[in-house]
């Protein structure tokens, strides 16, 4: 399989076509973006974790019978992937208040939720990913009851997979961004990537964020707190 | 029935007790108000205007039987009603783009949607009335998935007798807002008021607002506006 043209440049990855049009080239980039792309930094190392954390992730998730759009490792900071049509929807899975759920609602950060709760945003920089529900998804044409129905359930399926994966290695999973995709096929797949850019992450004996809060809060170094997730994934 | 101790002051209501437990006693008040309280002004004549377009509406709906809480027309500014406990939620029903839907969506104001859409919002005024999703509204106990289906049937109930209501008349029911309560039976029951104040109408033919948006938006007197609504509909 032959790198070939750049597809799409995004905040933390490129996308480039390959020689297989239906085969996708990653690469994820040292770059750290926070305020919808407001604030903007150079962080080595990041792009190579976050390639190997997704990897092991998605891997996982097969593992357990989920499927994703990822191939297979090809380097460090790359990776191919299923070609797919991504469906503008930043799906997040909620297992503990934190971050706007908490502020917005004014529960505790920290509170535990009775059950996992699924967001979905309008994936629209220009808008900046506005919270919508299920009415306003099948109004602006973005996805039908049918594939609305398959995300949840497949969202709260990677929710049981991850949950338990972090539990085992000291970690909460307080909450996550998924993106999905179409396949040619019409299939919906799990898409994008899995990793502290896209997930609260919380050490579960000193609540530490091992996540991208270390960035967008000014908590410290990101490298080695991501360094510190793989590692523990490794296991 | 004897008017008795004040229960609860609103942004355009007194809600007052009386001696029969079962039933308050509303008062409607010529006041107006915009940004969630913060603008303010005394509108002479607006509470009876809204005692009688609530009153008459509330009686359509039955006649078309949809019950709420609505008992009597007790006065020009008075109704009595039963007494519900209110459920902690706004709920909009939307027919055409306009307002913060148009804005946050980018949906230009006057696009027919292609099916009426139902949004939720919590009415917790020191968070500023936000925008959740069911997931919401479950994990904060604010009703479960009977209550939610059963306000959500309501409000499209609604919107079929409303919207050709004043369809006759020659307005177009843009957008509105409902309130549901509980009897102490558990019952779920249409509540609060339906009026220019709570719905965007337009003139079908000029576009003309004929709602509470002549206040906010600054477009003219908003009595005479609220009269031609009451006098259309008494046609």
């Amino acid at each position: 399989m032959k790198k070939a043209g750049l597809l799409y440049e995004g905040k933390a990855k490129k996308l480039f076509k390959t020689d297989d049009e239906d085969v996708l080239w990653v690469e994820y980039l040292d770059q750290a973006t926070a305020l919808n792309g407001l604030r903007k930094d150079i962080v080595v190392g990041k792009g190579a974790l976050n390639n190997q954390i997704t990897s092991l992730l998605f891997q996982k998730l097969k593992d357990e019978g989920i499927e994703s759009h990822f191939i297979e490792k090809l380097s460090e900071t790359e990776q191919s992937v299923k070609s797919v049509k991504i469906v503008p929807l930043e799906v997040v899975v909620r297992n503990i208040a934190a971050g706007s759920f908490s502020k917005r609602l004014s529960v505790e950060e920290g509170t535990e939720l009775a059950f996992p709760i699924v967001e979905f945003y309008y994936k629209e920089d220009q808008l900046d990913d506005p919270f919508i529900n299920e009415d306003h998804i099948k109004v602006l044409g973005l996805a039908d009851d049918t594939d609305i129905a398959e995300i949840k359930k497949l969202a709260l399926r990677v929710n049981q997979v991850l949950s338990k994966l972090f539990d085992d290695v000291g970690i909460q999973l307080v909450d996550y961004k998924l993106e999905f995709g179409r396949t040619k096929e019409g299939k919906i797949l799990l898409a994008d990537e899995i990793s502290p850019d896209t997930c609260r992450l919380w050490d579960k004996e000193t609540k530490a964020h091992l996540d991208k809060d270390v960035y967008r809060r000014d908590l410290g170094e990101l490298v080695p707190v991501y360094q510190e997730v793989l590692t523990r994934l490794k296991k």
